[in-house]
């Protein structure tokens, strides 16, 4: 008999800001698939989004929690167990900001407290919650753990600036934690690296349109949606990648095993 | 409502050579999961193996074909196409064999005649069941096909000899034929780099057990077992991986990205 | 005190077709610094180029061998050493040809037995030449070996077709050979993956021109021109590169590591 | 007519501790083939180690100067041009120390004000470096810049921790400013991934014998010496590799593409 593939899982989803978060479309899949979970974000965040109507329709809470601070996860995992009823089968990590995009520093200009504000936002906070999460134990045995990342972390795109060192960091951090979470409680840590995507923390960065037009013409499907990335983080959360684990897997349409397109060779044949 | 992962989904599973094989246990899973499939191998495997069994589990036929001839591959996607009704949602290229290392030929004395062969059977038989199934126009939109492969890839690993190149020129055919597939048709390619199994394939090779042993004390979740294996290529021919395409995805417990772990310093640190 | 950096070394330099070839230039860098060495060609490329004019200059001889025939390498190695006195201490491979690519057959329309002799040319090649040395004993402890790679081995490009899948292959036996030799007499094997070249080779691959202006603005070096390829080879063949092995190295002004730059983003932005 | 590798090129050289050091044999290297340049280290290192000798030995001084402080950073910046008489081609970076490992921390226990510190100690302070040096205009056309890093940062050694992470940063930090600097001034920046290496740094890291005696049996070559790293150090600075930039150089003996070796299965064969 067919079952839902996160049927009687729960977990934790953070970092949904609005309808086109990828978070906020894999809460509503994983709603769709089964799982129960809670939703959390940064308080600033949640003042800016419209989480709580996301809330309504997962038939769920929001905990405010800020993921650099340990206090506010080992309170965001306390009360989670608590309204939840038990450990966790799955946490995604979608948290990423960069003072040094926000205010146009260049990669040349980069104001390294900024930079370090980058780092703990957008990659420390994902050890953060791995090492509040073991050291609380609200893992179950299984269970699986994402963070979102770019291929900015293997390539350079210049106006991706303190982000990219930060999804390097981010990558490392899964690989590490992922090693150590297994041979723990059999826990796997993996990384997505999505195609660029029309988020509204996406769309923030300089030149987003330039490079989006770029990447959907060199991928042979064209860029992955948020909503395929939910479809794929779903998998992930799921019994039938048990053994997936340290690996960060691109969703992309193509992109990152693309040198070039025949529309691109187009575009520079005549030049 | 829940559904099935495969539900309505049709396709070709090839190299189910005993119940030890991945793709025995594929086949078990697809069916499980819904889809409906023809099972095919080489008509001297199927001598040797039991895959009458199987398809009566599966409820299915099995056609026999020698993937390295176009004719064959011709025949069979044409009698699958009239047994089945219809077009392909996903192939499974599970088929591999090296004479050079059957007849123990070391990486410094291989036979070349036979090093083509190990080519020609491991890898080049993928582009063929891919060029022939284009050709044809057999697969459906947004339809996946898969290949299994090894990070022998990769890194060396002295026994595995020109299995490895042949693996390596596996994963750049599904690149390759990836690209191409992927812009004709929506259709996916991807190849995944299995923990050392054991097949009936996997230790006939000399040494497997040690390095088996030594896998699966690098692997934080151990090695993967073909079961396993077998529910992530589910994963792959399901609707919620429609955007990855062209990747070489490592299935072994982390092995990929461990370098030393705790097991094997200690059995090091006293040499 | 100074010395020229191949002095006293002696070795086989494979490919210089023209004076526009890698290997014709990296004959000029070899003499220059001290190295001698034998130059060979197959008899078929003998004919069309110039090689006999680069013997004169670099004061040695040409021995024809089609590096595909274990006879003929055979022949080869005898004569380099009685010519040059001594065993080898580096060799550079520098072969490749595809008839499909010749014949303009699309990588959804291979000739497969065409694609064979791509394999064997531009791949197998390089494991004959290594074989044969292992055995007949030529090269000495600390030699090197290198062979020219292309990109096209991680991702693909589609007018590259069967070639990419041939240079994959190569990269893979220089891992595996590297590992042999490495253990039995300390000898390296390396690829260079080397930007487009305006080669009389790399020039004859359709839509070559559009590529090589692409590749030349995401290089924030811009493409390495054959020339700058050659020197590099000498870096690989002297003593102060011996504790690097089976490694793909990327001679390409930053090619590989980047994803998008300023001309291109400013080429998509208005799309 | 032969001419000394750096000829006429001067530069800087930080991490010079003792005689084990990476930096230390660079320096002397650097010196035989006739380069000058002024060493630095930190005040702290200074105080611990014996850098006033090398500087005798290679006939010039020491700039004190802590790398994470961009006042430091301009001084020494400006005094060494000063001494030298020029801007600079040359800047090896090899720099780096964790609280976390010196004070026993496991990953999954990680004081984070530690791995800040980890983190701006072993990479950032890179970036500083380069960052300084483009707004001061210091570094010629065709400059090289060099960091030292280590194949942890792409999977996982335990006993490696947050270090493993600031090796990510590092390399990552090499391809974003190598893209940049190549664009402005032609200056290349690469990191090399190193053997473990016998120096004071190294082998204070607990575990580390038994690692290094595992990765001296997986490498066919054996590990890389810190002399022979010195080597490889003067090509990446010398005219010969001037279109390599963004890359991490694994400089290991092989072992980055070998899985096992005999040995290794010999170890594990019969348990």
């Amino acid at each position: 008999m067919a079952e839902k593939l996160l049927e009687g899982k729960i977990g934790i989803i953070t970092g949904a800001l609005d309808e086109n978060s990828i978070a906020w479309k894999t809460a509503l899949k994983a709603k769709e698939q089964g799982a129960r979970f809670v939703l959390t974000n940064a308080p600033i965040a949640m003042r800016m989004g419209s989480i709580q109507t996301l809330a309504e329709q997962c038939e769920t809470i929001v905990i405010p929690a800020d993921a650099t601070s340990l206090a506010d996860i080992e309170k965001l995992y306390a009360e989670a167990k608590a309204y939840l009823g038990g450990d966790f089968d799955f946490i995604l990590h979608s948290i990423g900001m960069s003072p040094n995009i926000r205010k146009g520093r260049s990669y040349g200009d980069l104001n390294y407290d900024w930079a370090m504000k980058s780092y703990d936002v957008s990659a420390i906070s994902f050890h953060k919650m791995m090492q509040v999460a073991e050291k609380m134990d609200v893992m179950k045995t299984w269970g699986s753990i994402v963070g979102l990342s770019y291929i900015a972390a293997q390539r350079v795109y210049p106006f991706y600036t303190d982000m990219a060192d930060a999804k390097a960091l981010l990558e490392s951090i899964a690989r590490g934690y992922g090693y150590r979470f297994g041979k723990a409680k059999k826990v796997r840590v993996n990384t997505i690296s999505q195609s660029p995507t029309k988020t509204t923390a996406g769309t923030g960065i300089g030149g987003f349109d330039s490079f989006f037009n770029f990447a959907d013409q060199i991928s042979p499907l064209g860029n992955a949606s948020a909503e395929a990335c939910a479809e794929y983080i779903i998998t992930l959360f799921s019994d039938f990648t048990r053994m997936v684990t340290m690996q960060n897997l691109f969703h992309d349409g193509g992109y990152s095993h693309t040198g070039i397109s025949e529309e691109i060779m187009e575009a520079f044949g005549t030049k």
